[in-house]
């Protein structure tokens, strides 16, 4: 368990503001801060954010920061090739160890995120302002929490099956487009002791971070990886084990 | 694994189509003649089917066809309540052990889908010549074989979500409606020893079962069904296990 | 999300307790009372736990009661056959509403149990005083929270595979035995809107119940489970929906 | 759908064999050499089998071998590091656009599993001659087909959970072992188009690939990925899809 409140670390990009002028119109400060603003909104004094992006040493995420991170939240596109893979492998070795992992939208073709799946995690998409409808198919789920069966995304980039994806540990969104599409919009997966949560919506040309479902959406996302969120003492290696190891343990696996 | 050919069982409820001349007009021998030359046309010699239906003796379930059957389809809509119970356990105790189940369409509220499934079935509907496209979501499962990325059904009744069932052991196809509904419209089950696919195209006032499409996955589907279909000798019940009892078994679980 | 304390019911069949002397020795006030005086030590001021039994007025659960209560705890086994069939739909409909259930060892055969598996939740069992070594095989899991990678079980009944289940959602702990026997043993299922964890370990003449590592498990279900409860104004049912329905939702899913 | 008969690559390291006199002595002409011995005596004129091992040039993974074979089986263990990783990631590739992958064993840690899981792929291990019992726990499972409910296997290495896999999509077998250690020991997964069968017991100084129900297993096992292998004609990619590009396919997706 975590100790409150939940330590995020919004990881942006942050190349798309900065270059076109139609994306910096919607999101001045980058997208990061629009996530991260929302986080607040609707988490408060159960959170502790912080921001990252890639043009900073490190981008951002030395071995410090994620140590002190329960949920990394990560939102990548244009500059997927510029990621350093030794930090790749860095919080690839977080969430093994149990950070928890929300990959946002175009993320799904970040190296980290085809790294943890074991897949191309490719899709079709066509920017062609659909309507998104946004369908929960599991109301059982905390991060259902608090949202209607179904919610329109006004306009969206639209991203269609097939999704070249391990099979979801638990499949809690499905998305319809107007051009008839569908889509496995949230998907939950497990990597050792790291919970990954990853959700479509959201797309640099269009306002999606400031609707209000959204902003539920990513804050039930962060709280359930970060309720999920556990620091090993070890990374998962391989080892001799003794005859009779389980008689004395005294250290917790999580 | 069964001897060929694989023996096929295909129940319809026979209610509709000798009461609604819309219905006649579409399946004048029934949805269930249909759907079995269906399944003849695409496994020819690999395939012995029989039918039965409601108002036959038993239901046309006798325990001597289900003993001999691989593989049981199930379409009913209308009659559900009047499936005598002890049918339903007949068929139930069947899939225990071993034996296929696709359920079809309106099958999903017969009394025989909610008692394996353990939840209402139900789902949201509208009779409003919807266009359906179904989409393959998982291209390596063999109920997918032969069949495109997806494909148009051009006039459905829609089926959206919720739909409640529990959580797939794998999904096959997604669909979406005109009106912007998903569904989740092709679902492996296990119970027991028995596989179970549930396929939702296939309505009593639409040529559905016509398509060759939908012929493709209901033959892929019985045969998927009938691959892991087993006859055991007794059903499973809980007994006391003596020291050692794995030491010299002759019996093969399947 | 439930409102703190959560609502605690913990059902105990309470028979053998008051007719066999070696197991009042070890629960003389009933099984009931030392699981819910655990979950009273391990969760403390967030929780309110009451007790109902087989013997009291509709066993103790009262729509009333059901309503008022986020899990449900379960423990039966000699008495299955007693249990009113009206209260076993009562509670099946509460779980599809979304409360919170734990079933607990022999649980596994109850009537309610096996009508939201949809199978026959057989196994093999052996009284001998074996050792049971329980193993989580899912380290980020809520449910293994505090607990070591592997617990000890000095003695206790064998429970062997194969379990007659549906494959769970989630698998937490495994569980191996003296004979040999492997059994899984904590498994985590949803129906409709309702979150299950069955635990196997517990029997009534061992003092199970007692150990802290047990009670702790009992705790995170307890916990887990009710950080999924939800209370829906409506069960599910199938019902006719109109074009654009999701335009203008107010009601939360959940 | 795969043409008779089934095309088989057996992939062995074979470097223990010609270094160790004890491994030697069970395996004189390789392991990969008793896998393939036993696939024939099980499946006969179905199956089309041949050998690659480590030393060859590409490590006998030639792409021209990759696109005629079906089904790979993957055995290393000493010299996982001396993989190149370009034969890697051809393997990985040809996994995704649908060839079958049975991995056995130690090839837990090749370098081709892991980086198909997403997950260290880590374990507890021991070598002191335990006694392994393989239990089904998928009775409807292809791969349990004609195998009992548990067999033994008379001296194993032990390999024990903590197993840093993704949850299986389905778990077939599970295994204790003397020291009273479990683990998921038959799992079946998906990644893109192609199927995973991972089976843990074989080592190179027991001759556990000699005895009946391991051959078994493995022949189940190349026919269940060997009937979902499909060859797509082009690698998944990300791509701009047209509105409506759904209504005149002529290609199937498998």
């Amino acid at each position: 368990m975590t100790e409150s409140p939940l330590r995020v670390t919004v990881w942006g990009e942050y190349v798309h503001e900065r270059q076109n002028e139609a994306v910096a119109a919607i999101y001045p400060d980058g997208m990061h801060e629009v996530i991260a603003s929302g986080l607040r909104d609707q988490l408060g004094q159960d959170l502790a954010v912080r921001t990252a992006t890639l043009d900073q040493p490190e981008h951002g995420l030395t071995e410090d920061v994620l140590q002190n991170t329960d949920v990394l939240t990560w939102w990548g596109h244009k500059a997927h090739q510029r990621v350093d893979d030794r930090i790749v492998n860095r919080v690839v070795a977080n969430v093994h160890s149990g950070m928890g992992l929300v990959v946002l939208h175009s993320g799904h073709e970040s190296k980290l995120f085809m790294r943890l799946m074991g897949t191309t995690c490719s899709l079709r998409w066509r920017e062609s302002d659909d309507r998104e409808i946004v369908y929960c198919v599991n109301p059982g789920h905390p991060i259902a929490r608090g949202l209607p069966e179904a919610f329109v995304i006004p306009r969206q980039e639209m991203y269609g099956e097939f999704f070249d994806i391990p099979q979801p540990d638990e499949l809690v969104f499905l998305s319809s487009f107007t051009g008839g599409e569908v889509f496995r919009s949230g998907c939950c997966f497990t990597r050792g002791a790291g919970s990954i949560f990853y959700f479509s919506p959201g797309h640099e040309t269009y306002p999606v971070y400031y609707q209000k479902e959204v902003q539920q959406v990513l804050a039930n996302g962060v709280r359930w990886a970060g309720n999920r969120a556990v620091r090993r003492n070890r990374p998962f290696t391989s080892f001799e084990s003794q005859i009779d190891w389980f008689e004395n343990q005294s250290e917790a696996v999580r």
